[in-house]
């Protein structure tokens, strides 16, 4: 027997419908790319969704037609958000720190049909239209007076003339709720990046309990600043639990820098602010220079790479912000994990609970974890035994687009590529971050990608890449070459070779030559055995 | 193109297996039947849940059978509402302050299978059993030694003995989301009681947003005490949410009188409690005889019907506890309104503020709400304009079980029978019942706004307002009053009071002395039953 309940699916465009309709003055404020800052309402946002929607349907998209954008944390990216996915598009954010043949790649691959991009992305999309095969239509995200008139990129149209044109009445239309809603593309270890994509089911029911008080705690209270940019993982669902709550959005653009993130934290007075640990390193330096103080700021995320201990301890202790450690990834929409005490921690003293703060945290409702051993059975949550960590939920891949890399789900259970604990009260520590992927400041690069450019070079036998510790970046990767034998490279001239070959920051800080690199029974390379070979090595200028 | 996302249906069963598993060791407290405290922990209350559903197995239930509960909030009805909803079958929650004759209509009407009831509803069950027929097992909520020998109920078993024989290992079946999970009768003012008929998709997606910051805000850092009974719309969904959230759960049984309550609070550090006006003017009345404080108490939660300033006060500014008004109906799982407080009011002095809380709330995420005038026009949400209030959302019901009382949508929307206005910040604040309100020479005036006037007079104890035909206005309202024991009040006198505190036609034409007023199950006025009363009266003039 069913219940006999109203039946809505649950869909992106209920969110600014709702954001509209029960916080039509909630602010939304911007920093451009121009530098000047922008500031308007849910109800402006919701307008011109609709007239993002209104401009697609002319463009006669189809359904699920994937809609790319290569573009900075702002209100026209917000406003893409809702008018691609809400008017049953699919919205594909693009990396634009990727090397410009990886994205044409990547956007080849989703079958892009449009591209919308910040100006200052224009080189970028240059460099790759023309290979870009399946787009249709270039959008540029200016106003009309801002379009360049010889950027040899063919209809390329401003888009506020787009949008300008259309009607700002538009009827959401409602479809079955599993439907795609957005895409994301993961540089993974192996091969070609492959791709999550989300349902607008999955992404209603993440921003749901992303927004609890054990996960993110958002609320028509808060002023939230994500610096996480909108292309990782849509800026950890913050677009959409903050128009589900009706929080105050604040919008860096392409300003990171520690002075400009701490100006707009003060003069917004924000509450909540997400990003990752390079970000916070940069704006506390900034801050610890200027003998400067938050008057507004309460807590902020921490993700995207573990959190330095110190960092941590500024944050709570010299700032009176609370720090929330946090963990997930492309393929859980993405968070799994929220570092939130419990009532039972409440009267530790903070040395205690420190020790749990540095752990990644509890898994946020619908996300289930296990830890397994080499042979598949299930480890204790006993804070000491520690395994490959598997993940469950509504907002877990259960396969990659198109198929890619095969069926990924381990009876039904997710592979994370991490290894960690698990305690009693179900905080979650990652002990050895996936195996060989260098995480540096935020970004993840592939060591394979890496040594695969080495290996190219005439006179290399063979190459590893592995992660060093860095101060700045958390992880920078260096590449240990073994030389054919009778040839002869320099440091300096694979460095180069590089060059041109993957974005700048996935070039290798250091190069070792060494005999020989330790392979296993298979003929693997053994990453573990070359890290203690290396153990006493210090990167340049670290 | 559909997302490429785990299926996982929404299931009451996820909410104890995911409280077991993060929330092992969170406590489950109980004041029982017997006046003892009883303590134990989520693990617990899943593996007694899982021998509850193995229980019912054996019976051989079908899939959506009813399963009835008579019972106080207590750890074992706990233990029924994820039992029985995870195992499939209809948790039927009977309110046991109803007629006995109504309960044994009601259990008719539903065709419960199976009654757990607790030892203090004995006698109704006694009096009932015969007529309920199709009632196949009865089941008493206390250890064997409790069960009295002679009751005359066949059959008659514990609860201890019942689940005590079954194993607690179970596989939680699953099944579609939609499926029926528990019911609630609603007393309704004509006819017969109606039921709604709960889904598990409305429970879950009510327990998510009704645990949002903005709505209840619950935590594993939070000690929750629902005093309002789990025969009251499942007491607001606070079971759910609090196994969701792993907040600690508060369970007041049978002892809900003002010292009891304040003790429990204290006792078990609770932070949150939700409950009726008129049990927190008992508690109040205790704390202020004896001069007594909160130690742990942040939030209160106070719904069921409109909220008097002058508690609002008492609660804000000499206890410092945070009222959080709200406003739903059974038909509504309840949750529609919470009145938390937006960004820009923060600045606010606590007199502006307390206007704000005066009013019913904002609509929680996933609730819409519009008003109406007469013609079915919408009106503008300004604060001024009150028409009928209508509501659609998924856990708002369709249609009555077993499609009583017929269509009760109007295009889609859920019609109250609440008259309200709603402010530009979406605030909803109730003016009047639909059937209450008097229609005055063309002006709507409101019952309650009349009777509260009234009710600020020293010698008036209770006073209900309804209109009477009128020849030339249609229907002018007069007022019922109870006086307070030892007090006079004479017909001229309280008119008097009316002077300058409303619009002149807003004064009641006449006054009605009465010993009582009549009031139903849930402590609400009747006022059906109080014109009934007054069915030979004549207004004066008319």
């Amino acid at each position: 027997m069913l219940g006999l309940m109203q039946s809505h699916q649950l869909l992106i465009s209920s969110l600014i419908e709702f954001a509209e309709r029960h916080h039509g003055e909630g602010e939304v404020v911007s920093r451009r790319v121009e530098g000047d800052i922008h500031r308007y309402t849910y109800k402006d946002v919701a307008t011109r969704a609709r007239q993002v929607a209104n401009a697609l349907d002319d463009l006669k998209l189809g359904f699920s037609d994937r809609v790319a954008t290569l573009a900075w944390n702002g209100y026209r990216h917000l406003e893409l958000y809702f008018g691609v996915s809400g008017s049953g598009r699919v919205l594909h954010t693009l990396n634009p720190r990727l090397h410009p043949d990886q994205i044409a790649w990547i956007a080849n691959h989703a079958e892009d049909t449009v591209l919308c991009f910040d100006m200052s992305f224009l080189p970028i999309v240059k460099a790759i239209h023309s290979r870009c095969t399946t787009v249709k239509h270039f959008v540029a995200l200016c106003d009309a007076d801002k379009l360049p008139a010889d950027s040899g990129i063919p209809g390329l149209v401003s888009y506020e003339d787009w949008i300008g044109a259309q009607s700002s009445h538009y009827k959401w239309p409602s479809f079955d709720e599993n439907s795609a809603s957005s895409m994301c593309y993961t540089s993974g270890t192996t091969g070609h990046p492959k791709a999550a994509l989300y349902s607008h089911r999955s992404t209603m029911l993440h921003a749901l309990s992303g927004a609890l008080p054990d996960s993110l705690c958002m609320s028509a209270r808060d002023s939230v600043l994500p610096v996480v940019p909108m292309f990782h993982v849509n800026a950890w669902g913050l677009p959409y639990s903050a128009a589900m709550t009706g929080a105050k959005l604040v919008f860096p653009g392409p300003a990171m820098d520690g002075k400009s993130i701490f100006e707009l934290i003060e003069s917004e007075k924000v509450t909540f602010a997400a990003g990752v640990p390079t970000v916070w390193q940069m704006m506390l330096s900034h801050m610890q220079a200027g003998g400067l103080r938050f008057s507004s700021l309460k807590r902020t995320v921490i993700g995207g790479s573990a959190c330095p201990p110190a960092m941590i301890t500024a944050f709570n202790d010299v700032y009176g912000v609370e720090v929330l450690h946090a963990w997930g990834m492309t393929e859980m929409s993405p968070l799994g994990t929220v570092c939130t005490l419990k009532n039972k921690h409440l009267p530790m003293t903070s040395e205690e609970k420190m020790k749990v703060r540095l752990k990644q945290g509890r898994g946020i409702f619908g996300v289930d974890m296990k830890i397994i051993d080499g042979d598949g059975h299930e480890l204790p949550w006993d804070g000491k035994a520690y395994g490959d960590l598997l993940v469950k939920g509504p907002w877990i891949i259960s396969e990659y687009f198109k198929g890619e890399g095969g069926s990924p789900l381990v009876d039904g259970w997710f592979p994370t590529g991490d290894v960690a604990t698990i305690d009693p009260d179900g905080y979650m520590q990652i002990t050895d971050r996936s195996k060989d992927v260098i995480k540096s400041g935020g970004e993840w690069i592939s060591s394979i990608d890496v040594e695969n450019i080495a290996m190219a070079h005439p006179a290399v036998a063979m190459a590893a890449c592995i992660g060093m510790k860095h101060p700045k970046w958390d992880e920078r990767p260096i590449i240990a070459v073994m030389k054919k034998p009778g040839f002869d490279l320099t440091r300096e001239e694979l460095l180069k070779f590089y060059e041109g070959k993957t974005a700048k920051f996935q070039i290798p800080d250091d190069v070792v030559f060494v005999d020989a690199i330790p392979l296993g029974g298979t003929g693997k390379m053994q990453k573990t055995k070359l890290r203690e070979l290396l153990k006493d090595y210090k990167l340049p200028g670290a």
